[in-house]
């Protein structure tokens, strides 16, 4: 798989370039093969890619300067966060300067009046709500990963709470850019809504740095809940449990979380968490309201996974068991790696209009059945996405080809039914195929218009969610 | 007032031109003045500038036709929908191609299991509910004006429930969009959310037709809540009444609409609707959920009102009740108009933190002192969002520029606390000044190259959100 990258489109600095990123960065410009290595690797099934060189800027006037002399030399230019990707987005396959944003990591203004936080893109969604402790407010998207908010905010993350609270594109109130030439510009104002002028905040988030990069995010904010429970349902089949998020969601019940996971996936986080859950596809759901609030959305979801043969519906009201059990939920990623100690995973993520979700979930697993390799589905199912994680031998091209191929298959199932290729892993070098059979070739190239317009010699993350060239 | 527009813009079809959109839209294709003076109209302030011509299309395909030849003959082309723009969105200040879409006014298709609909872009707001009347659904995004969704989607409107709901921007699944070539494109899936490239959604909502023309439109809709209850409270000044709020939102309750009404504007509905409202600083809430929701709901805004001074705090339960009190609040911009008759309204629409809401408004109450016209204030205070109706002598260049000085310093104001210079309205030709201080120079040159890119020839709606040379 080593081949997979085209080493002729790698660009690099002059030695000039070199002279003058040491003149601004110092000793936080470096190239040792160590240090690059790391920043040439993802959760993604490609191999190392490392960079020339990387830089740790430490606000966004250092950004800019990086930005300025890499469009002055033509030269890639990629933001690196928590290194989370699952479809390649950080890796510098044509060559040049990483930015790491670690030390770009400072909340820089919490403002609870409003409900909003602002802070640098290096800051963590864990270190988020750490600031807001005390402040009776939090931040409620959750990809799993303790992931980068600028890593977020780029590929328009979501994860479980979002059926409930939205995705990165609802919950990015600002952004702070920096542009090819190298100017810093505020998207947006920090007012909740706005008709003035395009919409240049939506159309940085989702963008995976290839239109310039974002050096501040402002986040919308939450009032904690005054009560929070979960609850678990065991069923028959996937499809009743699918059946049941449906008509549920119908009931207009704001539910916070609802989680799908197949019989292999709580198979794999008991052993991974020592957690004791019957082995049958489930859901997980979490209630956010009034005390009387969640008792009434817990009664509704308890009878209508009753009609679906849901059964063994269990609370967990401590705060403990909560935090176990969705803890175990967040592990399933590395829990399903265990399923086979060296493997890679290699992750899909379509997400279809919820009356398909049904089909698409049951006509995948029938897919799977031809699979040599293990592979788990969870899914944020109130949003109709889901995940397949399959477990391939990474020296083994018949398996990552037949992996692909399954994935393939998938995506155009969920394209055919009125679906998306990517509900919220983002496009990276992964789903660049995809894209024409979801947004049509004129579609396409209306983003292509804007990437040639916004970075004219192609150094913001080149390679990454649509080709240069048509 | 007649000299605003500058009429040298003005690009007319040549007779080639003409014949051939004869030829596609036979008496479909229509030069009369009375109804070219219709298409010159809208409710802002500025003075009648009809079309050269106004074609009725009935589907995508005539859209694009349109366009290609307008494209063809750099001629301009302003879609039109219900004519309810306050800033002169659809006056074809360079002349060319109106485009009426009276005759796109079809729902295509109502998806309840994924709560979705889709619509041609002629169809309104309240046609809209009346399609969804039996199934337990609706579509809550209210600007007040039976405005069509197409404008809505153009101008990201919003209104009343968007405390709750979102605006057009959270709103808006996807759409079908004519380009500059005469491509019809889908800017996403039907899918609730995606990470699938630039969010094409987005750019589109809000461009007030400046970019492509909306041809389709996939709404999000929400199920009727079981229970609805409105409540009116009076308060001793405008900053009581503001302050609630701003302690109601931190309570996380999930009120469906906070609305303020100043003295002057309760006098002006009581009048238009023959309501005995005490005439008073008031806010106005509306409670969706269960029956136990809204009552806990409704307990949570009692409480705190009365902190702030508030009193006669009186429910609507029944339904008649409630539809007579918020009819009134919908009439209050014609309301205020007959406070002079033959007046023009000039209204502002600026949007804050919440926590600079109090200031804004006292300061904004503290300019008008001044005014020698009517006028009254009225606020989506859930969002920070108010407007100011000013009515105006249209023959009276002193009030005119009295006006707009006020609107001037309140924009400025608006933008100095971290707000905007329209929540809800759009830009149109009124707020184009204001952009370069919200966004910065860096960032209108940002939209600046979008326009270029999508629009080549500046054909789509010229003359709006942003002047074509920087």
């Amino acid at each position: 798989m080593s081949s997979v990258f085209d080493t002729t489109r790698r660009r690099s600095l002059p030695p000039q370039g070199v002279a003058e990123f040491k003149e601004i960065f110092g000793t936080r410009f470096v190239t040792s093969g160590a240090v690059c290595a790391h920043y040439g690797r993802d959760e993604s099934p490609y191999p190392e890619c490392p960079p020339d060189a990387v830089v740790f800027p430490r606000d966004a006037d250092e950004v800019a300067q990086a930005v300025r002399l890499c469009n002055q030399y033509r030269v890639p230019i990629v933001p690196f966060g928590a290194g989370s990707s699952l479809e390649g987005h950080v890796l510098p396959i044509e060559g040049g300067i990483t930015l790491s944003m670690t030390e770009m990591n400072q909340i820089i203004a919490v403002q609870p009046e409003d409900f909003t936080i602002t802070v640098q893109p290096g800051v963590t969604r864990t270190q988020v709500n750490d600031a807001l402790r005390d402040t009776g407010l939090f931040f409620p998207i959750d990809p799993g990963a303790d992931a980068s908010i600028g890593g977020m905010a780029a590929t328009r993350a979501s994860g479980t709470n979002a059926v409930r609270y939205g995705t990165m594109r609802e919950n990015v109130v600002s952004l702070k850019v920096v542009t090819a030439n190298g100017e810093v510009i505020r998207t947006s104002s920090r007012a909740r809504k706005s008709s003035a002028g395009y919409d240049l905040t939506r159309l940085f988030v989702g963008s995976e740095g290839t239109l310039g990069v974002i050096v501040e995010v402002t986040l919308r904010i939450y009032p904690r809940p005054e009560a929070v429970t979960a609850a678990v349902c065991n069923f028959p089949t996937l499809a009743d449990a699918v059946r049941s998020v449906v008509e549920i969601m119908q009931t207009g019940t704001a539910i916070a979380r609802i989680e799908f996971m197949d019989e292999r996936a709580v198979g794999a986080v008991n052993r991974h968490s020592r957690l004791e859950l019957a082995e049958t596809p489930l859901l997980l759901f979490e209630f956010h309201g009034s005390a009387g609030g969640v008792r009434e959305q817990a009664e509704v979801v308890r009878e209508i996974t009753r009609d679906h043969g849901g059964s063994g519906f269990t609370w967990a009201e401590n705060p403990e068991d909560r935090a176990r059990l969705w803890a175990a939920r967040h592990q399933s990623h590395f829990a399903g790696l265990q399923l086979r100690p060296g493997a890679r995973s290699v992750a899909t993520d379509v997400c279809v209009p919820i009356s398909k979700l049904v089909d698409c979930v049951t006509q995948t697993v029938e897919d799977l059945k031809s699979a040599e390799f293990p592979f788990t589905i969870v899914g944020h199912v109130g949003d109709g996405n889901f995940h397949v994680q399959m477990l391939i031998d990474p020296d083994s091209r018949k398996e990552w080809q037949a992996a692909e191929a399954i994935n393939h298959r998938l995506v155009h199932r969920a394209i055919g039914m009125e679906g998306t290729c990517s509900g919220e892993h983002g496009v990276g070098i992964h789903k660049i195929e995809f894209l024409k059979a979801e947004h049509g070739v004129a579609g396409v190239e209306l983003m292509r218009l804007l990437k040639h317009a916004y970075d004219p010699y192609n150094i913001f993350n080149p390679g990454k969610v649509l080709a240069w060239d048509a």
